[in-house]
């Protein structure tokens, strides 16, 4: 694992970094302009659930537009970051729905909130509000103080990762359907698809996309996003199956009582032996297992010398994207951000 | 009732209408081409899914064109159409799950279909699929042959049909758990946002706007789409619960099974007498209630005079909406269609 910058260097607005606390305000301000123009329950409610979120790709999405020059007027961006934070917290609420999760953000899942309310119909008041919520997103899109050619020049993007990110969750779906995967390019290519292009690539091609009609800037960016998507990914499934509760705040081996289709798994699978895939088979897929029979297949996968191939991916991954960075025309402060957020999204330890 | 015009003259394709299935082939070819931009098992189940319909709204959206003056070359009122035959089948999708349907257009509903293949998964699998095709839908509008004056002055009218649909769908879901709801003004409104202006009013409202910049045409296509929007949801209320199975092709009293919260409900819970709402309150809103059962509740309604009323009700309405067309700057083959699509619409027979 190469030295990370510190994350105490990492934390936004820094001398030679980008503002991010700016980003997050302006864009939270955006997100609560919006909602001021939408009355009765369903409107609180969703706007209860779109506020409180780390406005991740947000902010991808403003760096996106600082990295290809855009002026530093930024309201763009933001307006399009804020966009991107009403899309995503629909889809939060259908994955809920999907994963038949508790909580949420410390809440009940918008699901089980209408349940208690209304019971027998919470799956389909939160199937609606999401909806409706998703179209929102696209009427903050509409809204946004585009000039015609931004607005034509990022839709095809809004699009595709529209597109690539149901799609990619249709496929985990159904694959988690059919037991044990053992293709990892497979898996992958779902984690791709739904997590690491959705959550860094799309939302700084975006940004970037928007600041420039030159397109070196957004394929650059594209370069440096897509191993890091996977990084960050890979981070994940690790962190989703090893992590501490007290650091996380995840419940342990969450990725594993779901049966959630992993590089980790796919990795354990096409090397376990008998008993292994026994202990494997017995416990993944069951939300009932036990801490100790979450703890046997932990020490299956451990045995299996699975978190050190997969710490070996994000650090190929890592390394790739520094590499594309350094290619990349981007200077400055947003090549600052860019270089601190390679490193907090690939070796993040919650 | 008024007497209606013979629904033999109202066949599209007459020498003094508008060739309506001329619109209905090109937007089946509009809706065609589309798909075969997309490959995969989903994109082949969400063709399937979108195929076969009615093509009512699209139909709508390019007689609003026509009537406010369009020129006869109509491709951005027939993309715009098709953009919104993707929009519904996403919808009825996501209806089908919440109302737990089991058949759609014949066919095993969606969730249906993908629970058998995925057992566990079908609710997850068809929710994030309709999810998809919504998205596919705003694809359409933006490949759609279209000027940034056209564009931007159709989005405003889309945000306000999906929002109104998806908080239509969300209060008729929250009315169906409170128990007999005897306010028939709350009823209409939300039959008004869910349906006769989702079906009926926004789709010639879109195709009017983009055809004209003067915004004549779309206000006076709104005063007459209103009013026979709800006569529609009346007739259809009528149809789900009166309604010979032969003829309609629904199973009879299927709305009364459901407990859906309709104008008849409110009309028939407002005046019963005692005995009369033990029989409604036994039956309504069971699904497992008998041909009897269903008869009881029919013959309850019958005794309170409701069909009558609701026929009444359906009259006036038809009434406003053909006032507002003669009042309208429509001439032509466009006028002859919508007064013909007011007969049909206010007195079809399924």
């Amino acid at each position: 694992m190469p030295k990370p910058l510190s994350s105490t260097t990492a934390a936004p607005g820094t001398a030679d970094g980008l503002d991010l606390d700016r980003i997050r305000d302006r864009t939270a301000d955006i997100v609560a302009e919006f909602f001021a123009t939408r009355t009765g329950p369903l409107a609180r409610l969703l706007r209860e659930a779109t506020e409180g979120g780390k406005m991740f790709r947000p902010v991808l999405c403003t760096v996106g537009w600082h990295a290809a020059g855009g002026p530093p007027a930024d309201e763009p961006a933001l307006h399009l970051g804020a966009s991107l934070e009403l899309f995503h917290s629909s889809l939060l609420i259908h994955d809920d729905i999907c994963d038949k999760a508790g909580t949420r953000r410390g809440r009940p899942a918008l699901h089980r909130a209408l349940e208690a309310e209304y019971p027998g119909a919470g799956t389909g008041l939160a199937m609606v509000a999401g909806d409706l919520l998703a179209c929102w997103h696209q009427e903050v899109v509409d809204r946004a103080p585009l000039t015609p050619g931004q607005l034509s020049r990022i839709r095809a993007v809004l699009a595709q990762m529209r597109h690539e990110v149901f799609e990619g969750q249709y496929r985990e779906l159904a694959l988690a359907q059919q037991g044990p995967v053992e293709d990892l390019d497979q898996i992958l290519a779902v984690a791709r698809a739904k997590s690491g292009n959705y959550s860094v690539t799309w939302p700084l091609v975006l940004g970037s996309t928007l600041a420039s009609a030159d397109p070196a800037a957004p394929s650059a960016l594209h370069r440096y996003a897509v191993p890091l998507g996977e990084a960050f990914q890979l981070r994940d499934d690790l962190l989703g199956t090893f992590s501490d509760p007290e650091v996380s705040g995840k419940p342990v081996g969450d990725d594993l009582r779901e049966g959630k289709p992993t590089a980790l798994l796919a990795l354990a699978w096409s090397t376990a032996d008998p008993g292994q895939r026994r202990v494997l088979r017995a416990h993944v897929g069951r939300r009932d297992a036990t801490e100790d029979q979450i703890a046997e297949c932990q020490a299956v996968l451990g045995a299996l010398g699975v978190p050190g191939r997969v710490e070996s991916m994000i650090d190929e991954r890592y390394e790739l994207a520094v590499e594309a960075l350094e290619q990349a025309p981007v200077t400055g402060p947003a090549y600052t951000t860019l270089r601190r957020l390679a490193v907090r999204l690939a070796y993040r330890d919650n």
